[in-house]
């Protein structure tokens, strides 16, 4: 029998209250109906026992409450973040990790204070400059991992040859794939085309000899498509197109409403529809499947969820925790780190005018 | 009885040939039922003739041949292009909008020397740096104006000021705003998020005193939700953000097609919708419907088609020049070009150090 896997959750982030942790853990409970895992629920326990407490048996006995005195906010710095918040929730549920009593942390807060924290108390990886963080999007072939999403709104050449590290490693642990392919998000598929930035990421990346299914460079619509599975580019860009994608699903979502709605023909054409296959087209568009981003870099597993999200999509993120934990990602990315530095030091060995 | 615009159309850039455009032309005439337009059509005779001639009398009768011994082709670079394109169908079809013998020229071909040429043979306009790709985007409220879309893939500032400029005065033009609100694309609606260029552009446009409707910062999915009318920024972020919500648009189509053909009830329910709203859904997912981006900061019109797209399509950026050409739009950005130009030199003058 396996060991059950714990994960440490900050009760404090979501935008709506920490009653959407606590629904969280309910609702993933009921979708891997065999797991056996923990929650270890950080936050002001005089608000998260009453919640826990309304919960039926099998929930409350999976959570344990583990109080802090104070929380990080939504307008917090990352640098006043780092300064305030030892003791918050967001700090203790990352310490459990640390600790090796959880597994992985998944927390609905500030972005930038849960980068800034888990920088201190996880530390990155050697050969890591910061972290990122992964999307797994969904495609006409599976999942595609898309990073950075909105870590690092500038990067440079090495940051980006480092993502394409994590993200094939990430796609291994998370998609089960053997040999994912990974592209290089630019405005052209000529190598021609595209800022210096992406094409010095792209000659680095080649030269360094990594043991990688690289593909070249891809374009915005590449994405969707899944023509490969992990999609490497900046946080500016990154952010930009996952927003962006959600943006243009929810229209989507709106033409459709639209057209069952049109006249009564149209009406009853929805209604046998939803008998079946509508439910499952308005499941894929529920950004609550798809909602939970993974920094990687760090020496633990963090999984930030959106901030606006409800129980149903925090327990996504959930669930990614769980499934990432027994994984072995966080290890194999190190073989191809080593490689890269290597590279690296090559690079600037014949480059002494530099 | 209003002067028939005239149209300048290189016929010899689409991906699939000539035919597109004369197909082009015979379908805008049709969508556009009482237009007088007229049509330059640029390339070469020997092909031209035969396909113009295949057409019923009422298209014939609207085009002109205009014979070109050479074409760009869609691998010459943008700087050989403007030295070995002079004669050719794309400069030619230029020449016609310089002479004051057309209103606006069509073309697919390469964007690059697309650029390029219109920069040597029209111009730009006082004040701006470089031309921007403008493209009209459905929303849930109308259509948003994004620029640019990958005509420059590095930015500064003002750069940045002066799509602000041009795609407010577009919007005006093209789609019947009175004052229509601008943002600047960034990754977090906060003014402490984002990079440097972003920022110095939300300041520069602040303090500038531009007759502008500004909105400040705005985020990927504000575009299909048309939180503002106009959407400012960099060629990489915005051919990004473009791509990414045709492919976001292609995979929720596929999705609904599964959906449709999911089992019988699915079929009978999809039969009902198509007499009705399903057309209409299938119509707005159609990216042909919203081909064709604008070249602006240029002494005259110009408008880029898609490379790959066919008839139909072609005759969406036809029916777009032919809407802009009567349109002030032209004069109406120069009055804020001054401004900003105005407040570049106050900036200046107040730091002297950099």
């Amino acid at each position: 029998m396996p060991i059950p896997v714990s994960i440490s959750v900050d009760a404090m982030g979501a935008d709506s209250g920490p009653a959407i942790a606590v629904d969280g853990i309910e609702v993933i409970l009921k979708r891997k109906a065999g797991t056996q895992a923990r929650f270890l629920l950080h936050g002001d326990e005089a608000i998260l026992k009453p919640l826990v407490d309304a919960k039926p048996e099998h929930v409350r006995s999976r959570i344990e409450i583990r109080h802090s005195d104070s929380e990080v906010r939504m307008t917090d710095k990352p640098s006043e973040a780092v300064r305030r918040s030892r003791g918050s929730s967001m700090w203790n549920a990352m310490v459990s990790v640390k600790d090796g009593e959880a597994a992985a942390v998944v927390s609905a807060g500030n972005t930038g204070a849960l980068m800034a924290i888990s920088k201190v108390v996880l530390r990155m990886k050697k050969g890591v400059h910061r972290p990122a963080i992964a999307a797994s999007w969904p495609t006409t072939r599976g999942h595609t991992v898309v990073l950075d999403v909105g870590a690092n709104v500038e990067c440079g050449p090495s940051q980006l040859v480092e993502f394409a590290i994590m993200g094939e490693a990430y796609h291994r642990a998370v998609h089960g794939s053997t040999d994912p392919t990974v592209g290089l998000l630019n405005v052209g598929q000529e190598e021609l085309k595209g800022n210096d930035v992406v094409r010095a990421a792209d000659r680095l990346i080649r030269e360094a000899h990594l043991k990688l299914n690289y593909h070249g460079f891809v374009e915005g619509d590449d994405i969707s498509l899944g023509r490969t599975d992990v999609v490497v580019t900046d946080g500016f860009s990154g952010n930009i197109a996952l927003k962006t994608a959600e943006g243009t699903a929810k229209l989507v979502g709106a033409w459709m409403r639209d057209a069952f709605t049109s006249s009564l023909s149209a009406r009853l054409g929805a209604i046998l529809l939803s008998i079946s296959g509508l439910k499952q087209l308005r499941a894929r568009l529920d950004p609550r499947t798809i909602n939970g981003g993974v920094l990687l870099g760090l020496n633990g597993m963090v999984v930030k969820s959106h901030g606006g999200t409800d129980g149903e999509g925090f327990a996504t993120a959930l669930g990614i925790g769980i499934d990432l934990a027994p994984s072995g990602f966080l290890s194999e990315i190190e073989g191809n780190l080593r490689r890269l530095a290597e590279a690296e030091e090559t690079e600037a060995a014949k480059e002494p005018a530099e």
